[in-house]
């Protein structure tokens, strides 16, 4: 990012006023709309996404979270919230809802282009349903709203500069395994983790429809996705990857649910039990096996209008390490 | 509230299994929908909310602002997102938002069986309107929200034992003046300020259905609302009561948007103009005139179901002083 970008975000109080940002503005306000009416439309319904809490998604990889002074006491603000996805779908099996997420991502991510500070989610979970079902579920979604957005949207897009294909259903997948094996063939040093930034981009460029990475290594990720059974050390997961060199879109799977193995698995990765109360106690009272996902709005935002950075694709943008509005 | 309350709300991630939680999101979920078609249908699109920034809404008496350590500098949660709104509306003149915001409640806020540290409003804000354009939008709204409710939630409604009349417009309308001659007449010593918890309370009681309040005298209020140039120290404001006791709905108005009399009317609260970096510059520049309300989502599931304690009225309550999912 230039240090102009950095200017107009610290800016953005004046530099939103431009007709960019009303196209993005519009085009955003139809996807909220769409991917909404598709969710309810397919019987999920919609919930208050929780802000702060004593227990949040604590991510892979050193993610650092912000808390607040909560009468004395520590609450953290929401980096994920999968665990209150889980709380919920006991009573209704189909849920979603639209959260408010804060990370305290490293400085670094600026140059990424497509990280924010603090983003919103689609955040939906199914109880009873397998990774696939809900990968199937996200590949109607994500056609239905660029249907929409297509036909609602027009002169946006066409004012944007952006010419938007429906992406065909089902979207190419790739296990880790084998993206790990076209990212060395193309050069890349990639080890068993998580994808690093700059390889994910150049898969992304070098694909023109939405493709999906699934199973991933149980270490590259955080303790709550389930393992595969057939294929031990892998897990029953996705991520969303857009084309284009637009990069990561969502990410998702099967929730581990069952409270020794999810103890177990926190020890492994160096977490702290007792820092999971309420979260620990509801698996051990017992919830159902359910598989969801959460899509970013801004980076769905940015991958429909064609736009670059990040930071123009939502109307208060937060990057690492700068105070704007 | 009860010690066995303040367990429940500790336990919610056990508490909220049983069937009055069902019946409570799923008129919540219609509530929600409903109010978003309303609003997209008559011309306003919804923006995504900020979640932290370096100003928020002061308040007025003593609101307790929460905030997190953002790189070694200080950001804010959202107390309301009325600045954000206004920075928006010169670029698209209808805009609504689900907020999410976060205020210190003193620990006597328990006992009003209405407050939350953490909720959700719709925002909602409509450049060069009169507040009395938006209390008619909203009364359109409220009566299609009850309509809808009560058509697709019919049975949900029964179950809660919830009778609920859709509410016939224009809403009865008091000023602040009448108001508290009213209160007065019932014995309630108010004086020229916000109307104290129980006096509101006890006029909500005496009501059958949704009422205003108009025209707060001026240090009743923040700084932002626009005095009425016909009753000086008098603003165009407004709040929207429940009838039944379930007391406040929602607070709006016209907004003060000329630079110098922000900061006069700032410096006469005791607020620091210093303190109110972006937003100032904004007025300097320049906005259009505005008027908007939030109305609190948990509150008027609350009343729509007929629920007596808001905790009830969201899946992840959060009261005064107590840690809980």
């Amino acid at each position: 990012m230039s240090l102009k970008d950095l200017e107009l975000i610290r800016q953005r109080h004046i530099s939103l006023r431009s007709q960019r940002s009303i196209w993005m503005m519009r085009v955003q306000d139809e996807i909220l709309s769409s991917m909404r009416d598709f969710l309810r439309a397919d019987g999920f319904i919609e919930m208050l996404a929780p802000i702060v809490g004593p227990v949040t998604d604590p991510g892979s990889g050193g993610l650092r979270q912000a808390s607040i002074n909560y009468y004395g006491l520590e609450l953290k603000l929401m980096s994920s919230i999968i665990f209150h996805k889980q709380m919920v779908i006991p009573l209704t099996p189909k849920v979603f809802a639209l959260s408010p997420n804060v990370r305290l991502e490293p400085l670094e991510s600026i140059r990424t282009r497509r990280h924010l500070v603090e983003f919103k989610q689609m955040d939906v979970e199914q109880a009873n349903a397998s990774y696939e079902d809900v990968m199937k579920l996200m590949e109607r979604m994500l056609q239905y709203v660029i249907k929409r957005v297509k036909s609602n949207r027009k002169k946006e897009l066409q004012a944007l500069n952006r010419e938007l294909k429906v992406p065909s259903v089902p979207f190419k997948r790739y296990t880790y395994e084998e993206a790990i094996e076209i990212l060395r063939s193309m050069g890349f040093k990639v080890r068993h983790e998580e994808i690093p930034w700059e390889a994910e981009e150049a898969l992304s460029i070098a694909h023109e429809e939405p493709f999906w990475i699934t199973n991933y290594p149980i270490r590259a990720r955080a303790f709550y996705y389930l393992e595969h059974e057939d294929r031990p050390g892998f897990l029953k997961d996705f991520d969303l990857m857009y084309p284009e060199g637009y990069g990561e879109a969502a990410s998702g799977g099967e929730r581990e649910h069952r409270y020794e193995i999810a103890v177990e698995r926190m020890r492994r990765m160096g977490e702290d039990p007792l820092r999971y109360g309420w979260y620990l106690e509801m698996l051990k009272v017992g919830i159902p096996p359910s598989a969801g996902f959460g899509i970013g709005i801004e980076r769905l935002t940015r991958y429909v209008c064609g736009i670059r950075d990040i930071w123009e694709a939502t109307p208060f943008p937060k990057v690492a390490g700068l105070i704007s509005p």
